[in-house]
């Protein structure tokens, strides 16, 4: 079955329209060609960086639209009002540091500045959040970064058991 | 000294008895053979993915047990059942990202999958807690990939002091 | 604008005059060649491994002295009395995993010991709080490790707004 993904971008000149959100924009296209998992954009939005705002939408599509995965981008730099981590933390029930390292291992290999974000991956409920960094070629490198795994997480969230040997993850 | 070892088995299936504790069998040979590190398995036991019971678990075997190291190894995955990371946050008074790091890192070296464990350690008075994935292969390879350091933190913890250099880690 | 610095050494045996302050003494000439970053120490000082008095001189430094980073030295390894990375837990707003995994994944490269160190990274207002390892070998190799990434967390820090690709960590 196709995942139900919801991409949230976060950003306040995105939002107020003074920017152009290349990078969502990018990631709806990028799940929807299926090269990384079949996947299908159910919801896409763009909110300021505000935390109350953040955190009252990742609820919203975890507990009311149930998506598999959320996908956001922006607002995990070091900037005053980057709050995306903040509001991701807020919601989720459980850690997922296996994703974090993953995605900054993997974007530190590409450039020290990945040591920039602030990535909090993790689940609730049955919807798993991924925080990506606001750039349309730094979000599309950390999704790659962690999309082998995607398809798995959302298959054991669902409740699917594998064989004994691959559930004990 | 010798280290005082605790394996804890997390899974609902080896506790109903319907598959075999291989991994925490395995750890346990693995422990005794002394090829990582001077450890003897003072007690081993299997629980299911009950976050109540865990925590208890962990509780017993550091505040009464006094054991030096405790290892799980089950119950770090997706699946809702999966708390064992949750029930050691629960009880460990300091974190030790630097373990942690170093078995992601180690691990995703060898197959992006880790990146579904989401494993847990660090420090309860004197006990090192350590949350290794639930597979066979996993849960050794994870071991190794930690083993350099767990006799100088368990020698730490018991208050030796080593050189000025070394203590001021 | 050269960054505003402040190192803090944790160390019992160097609060007590029993051990010289090698560490902290380094990254003082370190950070004065200005060969990472064009930085000035503006104060430095030395305690013992008390965690209600580093919290205390961290929120001096961040909230009176409005230091634009703070480096810490020693107190972050698994010995009873280090409380470094606690202490600096309490204080900061955001945490940094990006900085993180980037000292612990460089410092691993260096030796796998580098696993027994408990770094935490973060920001409390517009100062950035770095915990670096007590050895002067080790501390140094860590500052260097983020030394990249420093400026431009700082600026960011500030409310300087670089392009958008960049804003959008
Ligand atoms: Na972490």
């Amino acid at each position: 079955h196709d995942l139900k993904v919801g991409i949230l971008t976060v950003s306040d000149s995105c939002f107020n329209g003074t920017a152009t959100d290349r990078s969502g924009e990018n990631l709806k296209q990028v799940v929807e060609s299926r090269k990384l998992f079949n996947g299908r954009v159910i919801t896409k939005d763009i909110l300021p960086d505000e935390q109350e705002q953040i955190k009252n939408k990742l609820l919203h599509w975890s507990d009311h639209l149930k998506l598999d995965l959320i996908l956001t981008t922006g607002g995990t730099g070091f900037a005053p009002r980057d709050v995306t981590p903040e509001a991701t933390k807020s919601v989720i029930e459980k850690e997922a540091p296996g994703m974090i390292v993953a995605m900054l291992k993997g974007s530190l290999e590409i450039t020290p500045l990945a040591m920039l974000s602030r990535p909090v991956c993790g689940t609730r409920g049955c919807t798993l959040i991924i925080n990506l960094p606001g750039s349309t070629k730094g979000s599309s490198e950390c999704l790659q970064l962690v999309s082998a795994g995607i398809p798995h997480a959302v298959d054991l969230l669902r409740g699917h058991k594998p064989g004994v040997e691959k559930t004990h993850a």
